[in-house]
């Protein structure tokens, strides 16, 4: 075992969390939100996407949001853009990190995307080349890594293949995502195992989902291995789009219990955490699908 | 590591797991479940508890359940004991295997069951006698054995203490229970390796709690230490009684997931045992707090 000391966890609940939800969020509760979790010690909030409103309708403020952005120090925002329009956009409105968002599932890719993997990553190539030429650091996401919402199995090569191609292009960091949950332990430490001998396991982020219940389970597991970056959503915002009334990602107040309790620093409040996932639930009319947070509130409560 | 090849379940749900509800549940539907928790290949179901209706309302038809049983081969429905005279009822009502409800924290036990971890085991002594006299396996449990909601933090020796206290005295398996679902997966390693030195592994089961979230990661844990016994509640019945609103027992249906994820063998068919969760949920008027049987149901709906 080696557990990383310290844990970077990427708050990605104002996008990821958000773009899956039906109820439209005001501006100014997204940042307000966003506001809250800077507050909480996270070091990069993930604050919107400058995809088309078309395709995700919750994120067509992301201009708004972002000039909108009260920054605060030591705090990173970046964004996801699809493609170069994305990106100049972004950067207008003042986006300085970015991320993209490829798939190791070609039936995925296609039906999210609308192009092939090789398509899309030759979409991100220009992105990428422009970004390092202004300087923003590129995020890369790489999804259904355990799974996929059409083809069902992934081929752990193939995970590899676009991971090592993103981390080539120049993102600085690769985030393995769980993107429907079905994963469990054994098969991500494999996953992790084979992209690692390709990419330095430092530059992997581990981005689980909670559909099935096995995300901390998950990420256990992949700590053991020395992963020390976490993507997570406060509150386990949005559910799952591929399946309605199931759990998406796995929620941050979770993933800073567990990490609490292996003894590795992330510099996050628990309290305050869960008060930036009680807000933004308040507005969306529900309780937050954190069992951690349910767990703290029943005990201030008490 | 050295993960067990098969698990054996043990399915509290119908005791455990409904002796938290305040909802009445009729004793012909507490059968219906039972039946169907023994439909999915379930080897052990803990049927009800003969303990005092003033204390627990809801198993006030122990002695009902258990002339209603209908006992399918190869499954075994032990029975909640407190004293000799819950013993005695429990075997003229055809009760042929028991448990007894020890503690590792002593505010738990003075709390929960009225008298001191000492005089606690040496009321079980002579239930322990009579059980073997009769040819009544007797399985032992020791609670709050990562944490107590009275006391807080538990030491470890204390847990080791009763766990090896009631295995001297006979009981063929020690299930320990983190009754408030505090603990973390190393905290979890470290417990189960301290009692393993002096009960043999093999005899020893986990029962941890979702309450924060962390049962499944625990449970991993302990699997590669080679603990093979694990206890769950269908559908995570039950929430937890000491934090209003937070969850209980770990859902079968999130730990079958994951031992059919780690090719760890159990027997129990994961579709029926989420119809027996449905079927029981129904009943109380609620979603099942499973995640794998909300994904299940929603990919079935889908």
């Amino acid at each position: 075992m080696a557990f990383p000391q310290q844990v970077k966890i990427v708050e990605v609940g104002p996008r990821d969390g958000l773009q899956n939800e039906k109820i439209p969020v005001e501006t100014a509760d997204k940042l307000a939100f966003i506001d809250l979790l800077g507050e909480t010690g996270l070091a990069v909030i993930e604050a919107t996407a400058f995809v088309s409103p078309k395709w995700v309708p919750q994120m067509a403020d992301h201009e708004a949001v972002m000039r909108g952005l009260r920054r605060r120090p030591g705090v990173r925002y970046p964004v996801l853009v699809p493609n170069m329009q994305g990106y100049q956009a972004a950067r207008a409105a003042g986006g300085d990190e970015i991320a993209v968002f490829g798939a190791a599932s070609e039936a995925f890719s296609r039906k999210n995307i609308n192009c092939s993997i090789e398509e899309s990553l030759a979409r991100f190539a220009p992105v990428i080349e422009a970004a390092h030429a202004d300087g923003v650091a590129v995020r890369g996401y790489v999804s259904c890594v355990l799974g996929c919402p059409y083809q069902g199995e992934v081929v752990v090569e193939e995970v590899v293949k676009v991971a090592k191609a993103l981390y080539q292009m120049g993102c600085y960091e690769i985030s393995l995502g769980d993107t429907i949950g079905v994963g469990t332990p054994l098969k991500a430490r494999r996953m992790i195992e084979a992209v690692a001998a390709e990419v330095p396991i430092a530059k992997l982020a581990a981005h689980f989902h909670d559909t099935w219940g096995q995300a901390l389970a998950n990420l256990y597991a992949v700590l053991e291995q020395g992963v020390a970056t976490i993507d997570s959503s406060a509150s386990g915002l949005g559910g799952c789009p591929y399946a309605r009334g199931a759990s998406g990602n796995v929620a941050t107040e979770d993933v800073v219990y567990l990490l609490n309790g292996l003894g590795i620093e992330t510099g996050v409040d628990l309290e305050k955490l869960a008060a930036a996932g009680r807000f933004i639930n308040e507005k969306l009319g529900r309780s937050p699908a954190s069992k951690a947070a349910a767990a703290l509130a029943a005990r201030q409560d008490g």
